[in-house]
């Protein structure tokens, strides 16, 4: 007992030291991000300058330049990029929604439309089916769908706190419902927006075809439109609606991981990182150009403030998240290849949002230890620290290793849903100090991981 | 010891169970406001239909009107008005900043303007001396200060991580600049805004005077125009601006405190509240259209709820918090004469933005007994409460007795101060959820108050 009380002793001004240390460097870099960040002119440079950036775009071949370009600025150890074969598509021309009834009092109109990432072209026109989702449309007959539009107009559930759930269990009839449809004899389709807000926006976002059924045009309408449309539905049961879509599948094409370096003491990597693609709507400022921005910046920060990376610091852009993961399972890939080893992997792709903490994809035992270092995190509003998803682009590295950490950075979620892949995830929709609260709290936790080692906590 | 163990295993169901049917009530309180809520279609109305209503105005009565009938709407046990005299300044024409040089190379230009609330009218003209502050100021010879203009440019210290911090050390200028200047002999001020952010929007507020020191006109430029005529006054050492402003002090006018109640079991009562006043730039819909509408949704929430107060609950609009806070001095004053007995009062004036916490201004003991409400509330992102200062409309009623436990609902600071005070607070500023999130955690925080009967806590 004795021994333990003087082990104890001797243990706990040397914890606090530290505590003190890590508390003081931490502040240095929410300072060094608010006063002095680079963020938010980078970000604009990357929406003004490459703009929307879909896979195999000539934008999509500038931001690779521009971000490359910015690593090497900051004198980076390495900066490199990583060939990666993307599918490439274009939009195209296409129609807004056009709206007819011979019922006598209406007036025809248009709503704003866009085609799904994906769609193939054709014109369209008929009788609108309105349903929920699959539930609805698999009880229909099929003559009552046959030659007709299908209208997916399930609105993403507002009581759920956290947005990303919302979208989780709504974006199914995105994703799936040109199929749903076509196989009952739709010869297209119109989703509800996957927004929270009620405005005149639609969102684009990838969907899928199988070749064994009809592949249909497939568009958004706006949440105000589909509020607009289900209303006159019920007005004039014998509304027809018409739209044309241009989208081409282009093949594949070459494009690009881009990644920079700070070398550690360790060859082993904790890489940090956002998709360098966006949707064509919008420049991509929330989606997700702020988290390739906060990823250059958490190293860049790290360096201007001397510190020395026991493991080597990645910050990875990758290519074509949005339509196919490419760069994703590319860069899997090569790490599987070359040997690599991740003890950590932190994917930010939830836009430019005040930091309200991070899910942990680990074992529950490194959850609870990471979990001890909210105490210095929480001054920043950074409090929660649990398990969670990380992230689309993260995911491959853990089929590659078990053992990798793998962090979700998580902002707050309320307005994303107002910007994901529309017109209005402009740079100018991006607030300065909620971008660079983002990239000092990455950095804060990549400081901790690294300084702690937590590659070489023995877990159970 | 046995009986301790019985007691303790006769008390942890009953509080489990009470937790339990805490979180469910919780979550309707939060499902409500988020799918069937009240406060952004209210608080369009007020901005839309009363806005810009600073004390005195005609707008300002609107909104008395407004907010009561929608208290009875709401079918609340009763609405009434408090009088209460305030005084009433106009801002009345004003001119933009004018700039001026004989040096070749330079373009007269203007740069954006706005008197600050209770400023003289004048016109001004002359050269510019830019200090910090009084710091700076104070060490000048009066020569070099006589009859010029002095121009306050100390910057918000975007540091600081909670943006009230950094108002709270900058707002120095505004406030008492014009005293300072005089004192000096200056014939004029120009403040630079209260914003983090730079642009072209400048930022009113109060102000004061002495008798004994020459009232100068006093003025407020964009913090985009600040950083302008600071580069060009290094530029151009001998610019010289002008600028006229048209403030008039309008005297004492008749306005009110608007207060609705559910009524408790008890007399005594827990009061919830935002200020109804506003500056005259926008339609204040951060500051405080957002706490009003609020304190409104609260009760309605928990009517709706069907829930049964056992004190009398309170939503009140103060008159006047701005430039002079006579509503709330006045409510104080009335609590007092009638013997009225708060319990808690609760102030909702730091915008419509998402909940982070409550400030307590109370026991620590107190404090840290409401701390153990947090694992209810974190499930919706409030995951702080702890000491600090309540707001200006509960202070008073602090005095009336101490006993009264203060509040003040702490949502996201980062984008506050691009809206207040300016043209840009304007019901479109806010986002529908982050809005009704702070409803859902005021009604969450003063539900577990009543229930709990704040009130009866015997602190030593």
């Amino acid at each position: 007992m004795k021994r333990l009380l003087l082990a104890a002793a001797l243990w706990l001004p040397t914890v606090f030291v530290q505590a003190q240390s890590d508390s003081a460097f931490i502040a240095q870099l929410f300072e060094q991000a608010l006063s002095k960040g680079k963020a938010y002119s980078d970000l604009r440079d990357l929406c003004k300058q490459a703009g929307p950036r879909l896979s195999g775009s000539p934008a999509a071949a500038k931001a690779v330049q521009l971000t490359a370009e910015k690593m090497r600025n900051y004198a980076f150890d390495s900066v490199f990029f990583q060939d990666v074969m993307v599918p490439y598509w274009v939009r195209n021309e296409e129609t807004a929604l056009k709206l007819s009834s011979s019922d006598t009092g209406f007036h025809s109109r248009d709503l704003p439309l866009c085609a799904l990432g994906g769609s193939v072209a054709g014109m369209v026109s008929g009788e609108v089916v309105e349903v929920l989702g699959w539930n609805d449309l698999q009880k229909l007959p099929d003559e009552q769908v046959k030659g007709k539009i299908v209208f997916f107009n399930r609105p993403m559930d507002a009581r759920m706190v956290y947005t990303f759930g919302a979208y989780g269990t709504c974006v199914d009839q995105r994703v799936y419902g040109a199929i749903w449809a076509a196989s009952k004899g739709a010869k297209g389709i119109l989703v509800r927006s996957m927004n929270l807000s009620i405005d005149d926006y639609p969102h684009t976002g990838s969907m899928a075809y199988v070749d064994t059924i009809a592949k249909i045009p497939a568009a958004a309408i706006s949440t105000q439109g589909a509020e607009e449309l289900s209303a006159l539905l019920v007005k004039y049961p014998n509304l027809s609606v018409s739209y044309a879509l241009g989208g081409e599948n282009k093949g594949m094409a070459l494009s690009h991981n881009v990644i920079g370096e700070l070398k550690g003491k360790k060859k082993d990597i904790i890489a940090v990182g956002g998709h360098l693609d966006a949707w064509d709507m919008a420049e991509g400022a929330h989606d997700d150009g702020a988290g390739c921005i906060q990823s250059i910046e958490v190293l860049r920060l790290l360096k201007t403030l001397n510190y020395t990376p026991n493991y080597t610091l990645r910050s990875v852009m990758w290519m074509n998240e949005e339509n196919g993961l490419k760069g994703a399972l590319a860069y899997a890939h090569r790490a599987d290849s070359l040997k690599e080893n991740h003890v950590a992997a932190i994917e930010a792709d939830r836009g430019a949002f005040a930091p309200r903490g991070f899910f942990i994809q680990a074992d529950q035992k490194m959850v609870e230890r990471m979990q001890t270092w909210l105490p210095l995190l929480e001054p920043y509003g950074v409090y929660m620290i649990k398990s969670g998803g990380a992230g689309a682009d993260v995911g491959p590295l853990a089929r590659v290793n078990e053992k990798t950490v793998l962090v979700g950075f998580v902002p707050d979620s309320q307005r994303y849903f107002d910007y994901h892949h529309a017109a209005t995830d402009t740079f100018e929709s991006v607030n300065k100090r909620e971008l660079e609260l983002g990239a000092a709290a990455l950095a804060s936790l990549i400081y901790l991981m690294d300084k702690y080692e937590v590659g070489s906590w023995s877990m159970p």
